[in-house]
């Protein structure tokens, strides 16, 4: 009898061990999960002809709508929105100025209409004439109060639980995991490590230019109303040559803006991977694709199912969506 | 007797251990060689004052002139001209056609006459048009062979032992070593892991613009005859910025060109260290600072010494220059 017990005893603490050591507990046992374990065995496997050294396990990361979400509209605009708000009693021109009018009168859809000219007008007046440091902390200040309008979170709250548990994984794997987004790079920056451990110095995003001047006798970084670089599309590759000068051997987006990333990266020789997360749920999250404004997945999809790249379905593929949802 | 030789043996035993703990061998026990380890004992030490977390732990170095020597002429110079030479045959209209004339023709007092100008039209000539895969294996192959005009010698071999033993102290208290350099950012980075252990994503430099092509139905970046980015004075500030994302604790400089980066580093709050390498040994390297072409030294130097910047004095701290003299 005793020598039962000892056994379930024994066979209890190895099923716990084993749940422990699940590195993606979010995701279902379904084929992504299998898939990103199968490739991270593979590469980090020494002597296998796939094995890679530690120094060129670089993952990239696209940030909207693969690590957090990024409807009704991208995070940031709603920063710079609640910027122009912020703003508005040193700027009286505005309520009479497009795009501003339509801002302060919290008429989005003229605003979207405007298109991508009034956007960059809108960027401009809220990013740029402070300096990098003052920037950092104006979004480190707006993080900390402004709610998403949907589910009343914080916006740092709605990064997405089986992400972080890959970013997470790959890094206790040597990987060095990189953000390369469409998104400004300095608006990432304050909140990045914090959030997905990751640091400053392995994010790349668009850019407006910055400029060295004196004040006071002390160094600043003013930000200037000129565009940079565009960290989209066929600029995701360039901003990764620009920042890493290697070429990652995985790769992870959402869009057909990542699109150009995954082939980049797939296109090195030995071991590669790359991951679309379609956004399937609805219910836990948004369901769009091909036709959606924000985030569309077209190109990038079909290329997915010809090449045989990982698409995760969040309906079928995450047990959770949000960190908050453990605790409902 | 036996016990006098046995505490003998114990001492040797003492010496030689506290010699192998040394960690900065090749510099003598003078001023900069002690502030030194007394900055990184002070930002090291848990609980006090000026402790540093080690992900703040940024140090950068200057290349030409830090890391490794600068004349009689910066050494991605010599790249450039035997480029010329190599791509002559290709180019028929250059043996009429200045600056292109006076390189094929050793002059090079009128290449350096052309000015800025002249250097620009034989960098772009010779470091555009290919891909960045190409570019990089052409940069290895010519510094397999190549030889520096005094030495003899590969110019991978004329680094600064003292610098090498520094950026290896510097990683083993947990710094991460940036070269932030003038030079081209992909003129480095084919060997700056093998010869400084800074890997790719840790090198800052001058570049060029790149585009994303399909060549063949693969992705390739090709180099564009355009200037993205020039790393040098103030624009150093604004390449770490856009690099690291947050400000070094240490900068280690050899001229005016790096300046800014001490001046951007030492402004941040807490414990900061700026050393400039003042080039004085004419007999072992080159001596040269306020009249120099290359790599002048004057503001910079003024600064620091109303500042109490840490500055070398080549000839008196360092016992040897370059690795190469540990076998002569």
């Amino acid at each position: 009898m005793r020598v039962i017990l000892f056994v379930l005893a024994l066979c209890l603490v190895a099923a716990t061990a084993v749940r422990a050591a699940d590195p993606l507990p979010s995701w279902n046992e379904t084929a992504p999960k299998k898939s990103i374990i199968a490739f991270v065995q593979r590469v980090t496997k020494e002597g296998s002809p796939e094995f890679v050294p530690a120094a060129e396990r670089i993952a990239v990361f696209d940030n909207d709508g693969t690590l957090w979400s990024e409807q009704p509209m991208y995070f940031q605009l709603f920063f710079a929105i609640d910027r122009v708000k912020t703003l508005a009693p040193m700027h009286p021109e505005w309520k009479d100025k497009q795009p501003f009018k339509a801002v302060l009168e919290d008429d989005l859809k003229t605003v979207l209409a405007g298109g991508e000219h009034a956007l960059l007008d809108i960027v401009m007046a809220t990013h740029a004439g402070n300096t990098t440091d003052e920037f950092s902390q104006t979004v480190k200040e707006w993080l900390a109060t402004a709610k998403h309008p949907k589910t009343g979170r914080p916006f740092t709250d709605m990064v997405y639980q089986p992400m972080l548990e890959l970013l997470a994984y790959l890094r206790a794997n040597d990987f060095k995991t990189y953000i390369v987004s469409g998104g400004g790079i300095e608006f990432m920056r304050p909140w990045s490590e914090s959030v997905y451990g990751i640091p400053p110095e392995q994010v790349i995003g668009s850019s407006i230019k910055t400029k060295l001047e004196i004040r006071d006798g002390t160094p600043v970084l003013v930000r200037l109303p000129e565009i940079n670089f565009i960290d989209d599309k066929a600029g995701k590759p360039v901003g990764i040559n620009q920042h890493i000068g290697r070429r990652p051997i995985a790769a992870f987006g959402n869009s057909d803006g990542d699109h150009q990333m995954l082939q980049w990266t797939t296109a090195g020789s030995g071991a590669r991977f790359a991951l679309l997360v379609h956004h399937t749920d609805a219910e836990r999250e948004w369901a769009y694709d091909r036709s959606s404004s924000i985030g569309r997945l077209d190109k990038a999809l079909d290329e997915a199912q010809e090449k045989g790249w990982t698409v995760i379905d969040m309906k079928r593929d995450w047990k959770l969506i949000f960190p908050f949802e453990k605790n409902n």
